[in-house]
């Protein structure tokens, strides 16, 4: 493997003259991936059908001259204002029945046809006049899908889109109203026509129908996206078709998104996810709010890692304070690297930092780059500086891929959007469930795939969880009798069919020979009244009332006698939202006995096995001995006694498993 | 008297194979009546004109034939797509200015002639097809006035129809002008068509318009109940109508609606309203989490069983967990038949459960019936059928009615909407003065009647109440001047005119020779700066600055020296808002002056005189002596020692009083 | 001098009659000025050119009769119904595009020319009627411009005026894109017509664009006061201009608008802004409740001092309880006279109370007057006349100004607009950190005049400090390198240029020979993670990378080796924002070096040099004893001993300083 790193580049906002030199820095910093273009449409057609390419194409000889490789973007994320103005129902509308203004970015509604087509008509041209350029190595597709939530658009295209997706799906009005249980207050439709959009109701809509609503918008950005992948493909053989992910952004299937991808990318910024999008509470945030969230980026590794069956980078790394969160730290030092190492852990080909220069004006002007916006070098640059020396060094030794995982996580967009529709307890969030789940293997020094429920291969695993599954795949249902490790699913897996029903037969609706327990009530509860086990521990926020089969064994058992973990065979049924200390048990002892080595890792320290090497990474504030965890000799990187900030690499073979 | 159960069926909702055996289960557990069609519209008219009645006429039957009585609701909280698509302008308009959409229940105005005359199309259609039925014994109108809050609407049709009715209230634009005050800030008018509905104002509207607008958007209620109840009355005569309100609702007045039906009945949801619409802290609720508030089912049980002079059900009765409050809890074993006996206790004709079965589909997928969606028992259902046992066996020995109890509260539905038009202070909010007054009486042992300022009968109560009375009527005055017991009146009592103005004279505006006092001033207070009573205790959030005249006698005084409680013969007027402790004292107190017998009951425990008997309820986790209060003997119905979610009965001379 | 009472009337609320015995209690109280008539357009002109000014005339007459004189206001600030029915586009529209309508008041837009006609059409009419008055002593310009934030209003109006504003300023839209950055994110825009509002954006507008919004929304403001101000001069020659400012009002420019008039006045209401207004902890806002905050009315009346040169009122003054904020208290005892006589110490001419009798009707029948609506006395009253009394007695001791002050805070409104577009971090507030240096000066017992950073004048002053400005001024460079006292810049000063972008040499952007610091980088940070210095203290919210040339000398450095305090010659520049304590002692160590003498006052205590007078008041709860600030001889007003709410008065040469 050849692993590298990239960076952001905007040639249109420097003077030409400067390009040279910036080339020529990136390539001696190490630099070898050079992200540019995707918010360029004003430039590259300032009136319609005047193409204005020169200056692009000047740009892309500039960096290929001097060795780099150019991944160009399409500019579909901002539509100029002229375009704007000749089809302004292409903006999108927001649940409050307010239309989205020009002005910043992302500015369109994914299921408009008219928009769709001049993304097609500008990607084609730019296919067409760069694609066969040597020095283009790769594509990202628009930008951020879903940053600043424009998916869900409430808009007139948006109605029309989802009447036509609708009507291919049910076929008729009769079927529809079946499905969606329109019996119930008198919704029914008799044309699709009559069909609205979920929002601004008296009170809440039918779940069916927001779910139907959700899935109709998660297919406009596969379409959106797809369009623009196959004009690529078309008109610039060879080159990877990419696009940029964000975290914790749910609100379209990213499994769906990947397919159409060659590699799945996303944006990582510790600190600014750790500040607006963490459940976790303040005292979290204060630890690590210079270092971020210990595992958030892990699991958006490895979830892109999977997204697009393996091939995945970092498109923009943090590389300083950046300017959108509620409150933007500094990295503290050292930690750039860290985090550029743990995505080269979980199997990047390349991270690329946002961005080369900071930009003195415009809307992100206080977010940094490697290079301060007088030039000179920031701490970044430094760091990035030393990931390409090590790398350098260690490239050839380590493993062409990752490898597979000890432990696996079913995860879901749509359960994802089910739960969203219908929390029914405050708190109930499926990320934030999932997330709990993988913090807690990560804990225990394990090392993770995520595994798509519509296409799981759980061959090979130790361990492989579903906690929250909206509803079963027939695949997944054969892929959990076929599997012969231990299985842990719940709570509230496979409660609904399909139709955002539930099942007949209760959920968890699986057959009898599998899983012979039916939830027959749940409630949701508020956190201070937690359900507590006999054994120990609770169900915090949520709890469901099991009746068990003959054939089923009780594991855990509620203060109030109800079964909270039953056991059939290799697969276990867990009846709540188990609190942290309690998750980490129940895992700790069905990872034993999968024969998986666990450890016990404080928090600010994880491990991440990369086919035959061991990563540690050190998030927390005082330095750790490696030893303890088992680890032997002189690692390849880093030292036994892990400082602040410290990355350590060593063979499995010394690390203690 | 013959006390029933019943519940709430939705035989569209299910093959018609099954009603059968439904109905049989039914009766064999003990229902007498059966609620049916409130929601049925679209069934019953798919297309305009097209009437589909003969499912439903099956359905009575079905029901009639298993000796079960139906109660048949008009289905207008849905009007079906067909109907909203003819008439758009039919839909709510929010304070926002957005207007509600099409897709779940109750998007329609009150005040929308055009759909006031479909409800009554519908209504007398039914009510010729079914009024004569055998079957049927009620009509219930529409379903749970104002739930998600359509009466407050801000259309064109609400603002036509606002303009008419102060024209018909006022006959001239001066006699506005002068009433409201538009001098000030130069908003006089010159046309009622000048009049806008008080929405998007750029600081606070005048109170007066608001209150105005109030007034007007009640009696939209007020009338479309009433063209419902006409049309039944006429064609089904001798079947009492019905309409089932909610809890905390305040925002038409219950009253008024109340006039024209029989029985007042409304939906009861112990722990749903507890999470979503309690003052009360977080200790509080977590410590009755699984029971529910252990007055506020009493003091709406009290409020309709006023609003309909007497007659009164329970229409509406949890029977497990639900799914639209922030957290969803299951009921406590047992509390869904001590919810049934506290309604009962207050004189309830009907306890009737929602819903029979859960259905597994749509809005309420998640709301617990008395049977599980797979027809299996639910929890409830055991309950219901112990009560209906029970109630087999005590019925005859229980009186016809709960007879008078042994203090009561003035309460007015205007008085709620001046303070939420006019707080003064952020927690002045007049249902939670008066529940605090409710509840305080209530821990005291004591039974509760609630009279309406505008028809006050205050004979024979040991003491009344007058909380935060928003305007004297002259016969709540004459009321109070020949009433002989004590009278406990304030604060903020008797502070405006009807026209939302401050009397000539100041607060409270009464007769010298009945209450020689003035208010010259209010303040609204932080929580944390209370006011400190020299005697003990203090005011929160409010209190009134009195000048006593010198027939009255300084009961309480402030540390700073202003008169807090002041006695003219036997009434006093309290001048702020007493802590629970200081209010406990004062009505203890007058109680005993009174002559009442009071109790000092702890939080879980309560007790209801229903007739010679005497009814003990415990809501709390701890069992409790009841020989602790003076009981002897073995009850009636239960134990002295009273389990949790326990109940009891005795008759009122062993009972301790 | 000739300081005087003034008061609040409305003679359009009352009897014709009883204006004659109002103006005489008036008089008797000691009242010289009154203001009237701001709100009454709709009883002045009934119907469009249906002028009756004949009542008006009449109220002057008798005003005048009893030797008040008139504070007349154009009545602007509350057009009538018929008006805004003729122009409805005329009403202000918010960030959510939703239009604002009739029904209080301030319902228009600034921007909208038409108005501004009717606007100059009235106020002509008025001042041709009673210009030359000889009861007619100076003019009110309608009346708190920007109360209930109508100054951003997102209309048609608006958009065509900000871009005609737009044209005026950039000439060409390749300057205004050159300008504002627009090459980012392609917002480039070909003709000026194609600029939006920066409301309703995807995610944030373009800072630049904002900043220009927001400058444009101020000049309207500017324009619109002017247009009347120029016709009173013209038509009632000899007579004050004067417009009510009100508190942390900020979204114009008050320097501005001072400039077009001949006095600035505002309307204190102590308590109402401590709830509503203050950034101040729940345990500050318990403690000064009913006093109100001692520092918030001195920093604004040390503002509007200088907003228009020098003369300023009061124009409302608190007089007792109020009813707008969340808690509206009572005034303690003494407090009305308090704030009167800080009023004074700060060099006020007028203090006038709003309002003479309570109205019993409409929005503020809640908000006291000197008169209860019953015209009985208030306390409001009592204080007044003891202020009255007390006035007669020291008027002529007293200076006629309040003279220079001991040190100055350079105030720039641009600079609030700047932080509230991009505050970085979420408690970044312009008002909030200088109003943090403000609070320092004032507990070292300094005296403080506030400069504006347009045109700054720094002799004479024993310190300056310039906590965050946005941009410098040439002037203020200037003046900064002629002062010869101590300078204390920053935090963030500097740190833009007039486009709003990072400046080339980074910030501050001085001339090294004044200033060789450069911001590399800064950091917001969560309350609870601040930086501490190796000498004591921490920054909060806000720290900065310093780099320092060789000219300078480290102060105080963070304990992670950043420079915190960094001094050149007589100029230091502060990294960060410093908590309450550090601020203390780096402000008292600069007075000490610049030769003023400090005291450490207690929260409640606080002190005011006007000319060759000390005042001192008492905000707390508890006497205090002056000798300890060294005191002696029996002040002139009040004791030694000075009581809650307390105010004393003392020469300088026996104030200890
Ligand atoms: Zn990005
Ligand atoms: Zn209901
Ligand atoms: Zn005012």
């Amino acid at each position: 493997m050849n692993r590298t790193l990239g960076v952001c580049y905007y040639p249109e906002h420097w003077p030409e003259a400067q390009w040279v030199e910036d080339a020529a820095r990136m390539a001696s910093l190490g630099i070898v991936h050079v992200r540019i273009g995707e918010f360029a449409w004003s430039r590259l057609e300032p009136r319609r059908g005047v193409y204005e390419f020169d200056w692009l194409g000047r740009a892309i000889d500039v960096l290929h001259q001097a060795g780099l490789k150019v991944v160009l973007g399409t500019p579909t994320a901002t539509p100029p204002k002229w375009l704007v103005d000749e089809m302004p129902d292409m903006l999108p509308v927001g649940a409050d029945g307010l239309t989205r203004k020009f002005g910043s970015r992302r500015h369109y509604d994914f299921a408009h046809d008219g928009y769709l087509e001049e993304c097609k008509r500008i990607t084609l041209a730019l296919a067409k006049a760069f694609g066969a350029h040597p020095g283009i190595a790769a594509w990202q597709t628009d930008n951020e899908y879903d940053c600043h939530n424009t998916t869900l658009s409430y808009s007139p295209a948006a109605k029309a889109g989802f009447q036509a997706w609708l009507q291919r799906k049910y076929q008729s009005p009769e079927a529809l109203n079946r499905a969606w249980g329109n019996v119930f207050w008198s919704m029914e439709i008799s044309e699709f026509s009559e069909v609205e959009l979920p929002n601004l109701t008296v009170t809440e809509p039918n779940p069916t129908h927001v779910m139907d609503f959700r899935r109709f918008a998660s297919d406009m950005v596969v379409r959106f996206n797809k369009a623009q992948a196959d004009i690529i493909r078309a008109h610039s053989p060879g080159r990877d078709v990419i696009h940029n992910f964000m975290g914790r952004t749910l609100v379209f299937d990213h499994f769906d998104v990947g397919a159409d991808l060659d590699i799945s990318s996303w944006d990582s910024y510790p600190l600014g996810f750790l500040e607006d999008r963490s459940d976790q509470n303040d005292d979290w945030k204060r630890q690590f709010a210079h270092a971020g969230d210990p595992d958030f980026q892990a699991f958006h590794h490895d979830l892109y890692r999977a997204t697009s069956k393996g091939r995945w980078w970092v498109m923009e790394q943090q590389p300083g304070p950046v300017n959108w969160a509620p409150h933007n730290p500094a990295p503290r030092n050292g930690m750039v690297r860290l985090w550029s190492w743990e995505a080269f852990a979980h199997g990047a080909e390349t991270v690329s930092y946002f961005r080369w220069r900071q930009a003195p004006f415009a809307q992100e002007q206080m977010h940094a780059g490697l290079l301060r916006s007088d030039s000179v070098e920031a701490q970044g640059f430094h760091e990035a500086a030393q990931v390409s020396s090590e790398l350098g060094a260690l490239d050839r030794e380590l493993s062409d891929s990752a490898g597979k995982a000890d432990v696996a996580i079913v995860f879901d967009y749509p359960s994802a959007w089910a739960w969203e529709i219908q929390p029914q307890g405050r708190e109930f969030d499926y990320f934030r469930l999932v997330f709990d789940f993988y913090r807690t293997m990560r804990r225990l020094g394990l090392s993770i795939d995520i595994v798509p429920a519509s296409a799981p291969d759980l061959e090979g695993y130790g361990l492989v969880t579903i906690p929250g599954l909206f509803t079963w795949t027939p695949a997944l249902i054969e892929a959990v009798r076929a599997y012969q490790g231990h299985v842990l699913i719940g709570p509230r897996s496979g409660s609904k069919t399909a139709d955002f029903a539930i099942p007949d037969s209760l959920p968890p609706a699986l057959p009898k020979d599998i899983l012979d327990v039916r939830v027959t009530h749940v409630e949701s509860l508020r956190e201070d009244t937690p359900v507590y086990l006999a054994e120990g521990g609770s169900f915090q926020y949520w709890r469901e009332f099991l009746e068990a089969g003959p054939e089923t064994e009780n594991i855990l058992t509620t203060g109030d006698g109800v079964p909270g973990l039953v056991a059939q065979g290799n697969r276990r049924y867990l009846g709540g939202w188990p609190d942290q200390g309690l998750l980490y048990d129940i895992i700790m002892r069905l990872a034993s006995r999968g024969g998986l080595v666990t450890k016990e890792l404080r928090d600010g320290l994880r491990l991440r096995r990369h086919g035959n090497h061991v990563f540690a990474f050190n998030y927390g504030a005082t330095a750790f001995d490696l030893s303890a965890l088992g680890w032997t000799g002189k690692p390849l990187l880093g030292d036994l006694m892990i400082e602040p900030s410290g990355v350590a690499i060593t063979p499995l073979s010394r690390a203690g498993s």
